[in-house]
């Protein structure tokens, strides 16, 4: 068959800080061996996107043209990017699409016809060229939007029960706690009976993880956070929390609350108490800082926490494992809700950049190329 | 043998937040078993000790009597101490002395009349019963001011060394490295031939390092410091630090050195390099809140480090190597320096307080409590 055009996201940092964002026509070749070529039918922007597509680029005053953006990067980003410097970098990690022409080894052309998912960036494109091996195929009359978050937010939120396990603790914090993948985590939780305590930022976001059917649920901006959180721990015994937001003092509190929970009724020790209180930071909701205040002795850690080196490590049959879990509750305890769908020229205007830019917990776009 | 009576330092902290420290009789029954009875000769103030005497108490405004201090706790110190209240605490984590009663056990018997070193608590004081089993004989010709600090401080150095190999690191850094720690850290890694960096905060600091042979020696204080802390990282491959300040930014750029240089020359990730980047704090020269900008990527970890849990996971085979080494190496890579000696009593005095209290990097104050 012959070459297939059709667009594609690219992103640009240029040595003055200046970052484009732009459409560019983009051809593939015919595919060979194990290769697919899909067309794409839908990508979500997660946060984990936000990064490589905008950075802390200055989209607020930036220049919006037809199908490109310029935004300029603060200086200190900018030095923590040299190595991207000048080069167009396709952006979009995970979505689903339809296989519309496959190379010569039997695993692509198994494929062809079918809608498959998989994550092997550049996904906000028309047409994306992938390993027929990475792909999973989506159950029968799944649609594309169904299938097109089916590995960050879903393998995350498996590894974050996964690592509590590992590191031999027996309850979980989590913060941002209404977001897709905490929706998700609220659910794999309840059907591991695995106590959860989930931080939220707002009464709303109370309610929608109740009405899901989450047992401790703490909202940071109430005037009882304090007490309400070191109550849930104790009731759960959480020992480790994972958290999205990365900024400010919300990681330290929680760890302070651990160790109030730990040492009550305990000896005094100068060091704090024995128990070990984990954090891993796996998002930056908030770019700013992250203060601790080292109130809970010495038996602490702050990490971290990245998808693809904990797949490494956990091995092949432990990433089996969930991806079939995975696929089997696509619909339900893996689906995910979209605030919008946006064509690939909408990524690029300014309203629609703004709100998808903002991190707005539970407000996820879905990019539709095609 | 009759009952012995001595003074001994207790740390009382009230409900309202007043601690009081004060010299107190103590009486100590006649030995029996594997106990013994030490004529404490030195013991060291070490900064792990000053959390437990005085903590984060007011000594500035304190009110200072014959043998009694009374100084205001803050509130916030207060609320994270409640299972100490009203409960007066000897203080005084090491120290050596001479045996001068034992039981009836053939290794308490066996160290009548030795001069010997311990880690059991409690140090500051005339007398001390001990467990002869935790003692180490000193070697012959040894004064007590040798043998003082033959525990916390070169156990901690060495285990520094241990910790690093034991998570796959093959050179480090460690701060506030003009300190007796630091300079025994200086030796022993001369000795095993591991890269280190030392980062100080001043010039005379650099010089006193220099002077005992170290290569790498980085001035926070210096204008040029980011640059020479990144070349001193690339020059050894250092990609875990150890840290004695806690509060304020210098862990967080440390880590975005490491960073810099396991970044450079690789592609470009939104994530960040690859290398693990580690930090431990095991000290708190600064109270003050730790700051982590977290511009280093997603690969890395910081967390406290303490001697006594690091010995229990190290086993007893290494430790005991560990303290075969301290022991043959006690008057010269292990000898420690004083900045002044002081009585029982001189330790309650203002400006001895004020002197000790200031936990200023390589003035330690050593008190011989007879």
């Amino acid at each position: 068959m012959s070459d297939i055009t059709g667009l594609q996201l690219l992103s640009t940092l240029a040595q003055d800080g200046r970052l484009t964002v732009s459409l560019a026509p983009q051809t593939l070749p015919a595919p060979t061996g194990h290769e697919v070529v899909l067309r794409v039918e839908a990508a979500p922007i997660n946060p984990s996107d936000l990064g490589l597509l905008l950075g802390s680029a200055d989209v607020e005053n930036a220049e919006y043209g037809d199908g490109y953006l310029v935004a300029q990067m603060p200086a200190a980003a900018v030095r923590a990017m040299v190595s991207r410097m000048n080069m167009p970098l396709p952006v979009g990690n995970e979505g689903a699409g339809t296989v519309i022409a496959a190379g010569d080894a039997p695993e692509a052309k198994a494929l062809l016809g079918k809608r498959v998912t998989c994550v092997p960036g550049g996904m906000y494109a028309q047409y994306r060229m992938v390993d027929a091996r990475a792909c999973m195929v989506l159950p029968d009359g799944a649609t594309a939007e169904q299938g097109a978050s089916a590995f960050v937010n879903p393998m995350t939120a498996l590894g974050f029960v996964e690592t509590m396990r590992a590191e031999g603790h027996k309850a979980l914090v989590h913060t941002a706690a209404a977001s897709n993948l905490g929706q998700m985590l609220v659910k794999i939780c309840r059907e591991d009976d695995v106590p959860l305590v989930n931080v939220v930022r707002s009464p709303g976001q109370v309610a929608l993880l109740r009405q899901i059917g989450a047992s401790h649920v703490v909202d940071s901006s109430a005037e009882d956070f304090a007490d309400a959180l070191a109550a849930a721990l104790a009731d759960t015994g959480a020992t480790i929390v994972f958290d999205a937001i990365g900024g400010g003092t919300l990681v330290s509190r929680i760890l302070a609350a651990m160790e109030q929970v730990a040492s009550a009724g305990a000896s005094y020790s100068r060091y704090g108490s024995a128990t070990l209180k984990q954090a891993y930071i796996y998002g930056a909701l908030d770019l700013s800082p992250t203060i601790l205040s080292r109130s809970f002795g010495f038996s602490w850690g702050v990490a971290g926490w990245l998808l693809t080196p904990f797949l490494a490590k956990a091995g092949a049959a432990t990433v089996e494992r969930m991806r079939a879990r995975v696929r089997d509750g696509l619909t339900t305890t893996f689906a995910s809700h979209y605030k919008g769908r946006i064509s690939l020229r909408d990524a690029l205007s300014r309203n629609v950049v703004l709100a998808y830019n903002a991190r707005r917990t539970g407000e996820k776009y879905l990019i539709l190329p095609n």
